[in-house]
């Protein structure tokens, strides 16, 4: 674990790490934002923040404004990387599959099984890397966006009890049903249906046994709305299995990050409330 | 003039515009953020940001977060792009010079003379511009980062009466005296030390007419720090001079946008307070 950016950040730091994943079996780096309290010795809850397709851990940490928020609420925020990277791991000429396009699970089929298993990645040996190098209160909360929206639901009904919340800007709740997502889940997952089900938000919603809220936004100008987000469909899974949902359509906002930037406060809040933390 | 981006943020919209520059002979690029109040038709005043060495229209209004601020002061932010560009016009193999490093001045010696004209483009060209398409009151305050830094002291200071308010972030504030500064004024200026000392902020303030204040953040952790900016000779200059400075140096901070982001709320603050709005 070594530290290869470290930046001064509302009053907080700012770094990236490099690691050596033994999950994954390659070099990743990752984000790191600590708060004030944190830079104090202050045993600080995480929030784990996915990003979407064709992004590293940059795209968050240098677009989203998050800082000031985590800084304020005293939240330690990490940010992964979005697939295992380098000349020795598969990949895909297009920009949905491969490296940059983890899609947060773990793949059974060649070429991917060996290197793609992000959803252990973020869910086991993620955590316990932060909690061995900086002072965590050992609660967590996750959220994402679009790729990383999707990543944040299911690994959240995935794994009840591990998450304190959830939340997701633009993600992909249906990828059984949507064309990014059946590239992905017949390329790491085969043709099984009952596989793909297993990551796909909508398909978990209907069996979940934890009844953890779902905070989602979801911008009405997003340029994917209509071909591969789909929110309705969430909505219908939701009310069909009386799982809380809180879905907020905003008018004219996009895909872009300038809609991360705009509400990124407003999730923080929310997860630095179940986390207990921030007045 | 052609709007080639929009993104809705915090209630106002982040666009960016390309327009035909008659000042620099060429194509340009801006970024314009219109605050809610601007979208509602109300005139509100406008802060310019001018950015630094290889920088475009994008990394402000991408990576500084300012947008939260100007929506909730009323503040319309125009960041244009930092030189001319394009096949027809000169550069050089540095970063430091050419595409990318205009130094907010007139150039006068060939190869540059004909495009490089970024003062009259930033003091004349763009208000215009601005004023036509936006709703704006005509009041303006401008600031920015670096070589935008010591373009924005560099212009209040040389237009007495244009701005309303100035602020720079880790500036170049005696370029006659450090590398990049020097490098520049002579490519663009020739060896004459009075047209040297015409762009130079630390000269300037020694024969200012008007006591406009001049806020500076100065990170301590800036790579640039002791070979480039230099505040103390800004320190002593202002003091001697009896000019009005604020200057604030931040332990930990370095050169890069994680400290504008940290700080740019209190300059805008200090710019809307200037210009009469935002309470």
């Amino acid at each position: 674990m070594e530290r290869i950016e470290h930046h001064a950040s509302f009053g907080g730091r700012q770094e990236v790490w490099r690691h050596a994943s033994a999950t994954l079996g390659c070099d990743m780096r990752l984000g790191v934002y600590l708060p004030p309290a944190a830079l104090a010795g202050q045993p600080c809850p995480v929030v784990v923040w996915l990003s979407g397709l064709t992004c590293t851990e940059q795209n968050f940490i240098t677009k989203a404004g998050a800082q000031a928020h985590a800084a304020r609420l005293g939240l330690i925020m990490v940010a992964p990387d979005t697939s295992p990277r380098g000349d020795g791991v598969a990949n895909d000429p297009g920009y949905d599959l491969g490296q940059g396009a983890g899609f947060y699970l773990n793949a059974t089929r060649a070429p991917w099984a060996p290197h793609f298993r992000m959803e252990d990645y973020v869910v086991d040996e993620l955590p316990a890397l932060v909690a061995q190098h900086f002072p965590t209160t050992g609660r967590q909360a996750i959220c994402g966006h679009s790729m990383g929206g999707h990543g944040a639901l299911t690994l959240a009904l995935r794994h009840p009890g591990r998450y304190a919340s959830v939340s997701a800007f633009s993600p992909i709740v249906a990828p059984s049903q949507v064309p990014w997502g059946q590239k992905a889940l017949r390329a790491y997952l085969g043709d099984d249906p009952a596989a793909w089900a297993a990551h796909d938000t909508v398909a978990l919603v209907a069996r979940a046994t934890e009844r953890l809220p779902l905070l989602v936004d979801q911008g009405e100008a997003d340029e994917f709305l209509a071909t591969q987000l789909k929110p309705e469909l969430l909505e219908a899974a939701c009310a069909a299995a009386g799982h809380p949902l809180t879905l907020r359509r905003h008018p004219g906002y996009d895909h872009s990050y300038y809609f991360i930037a705009s509400f990124i406060g407003e999730h923080l809040a929310h997860h630095a409330q179940a986390l207990g933390v921030g007045g």
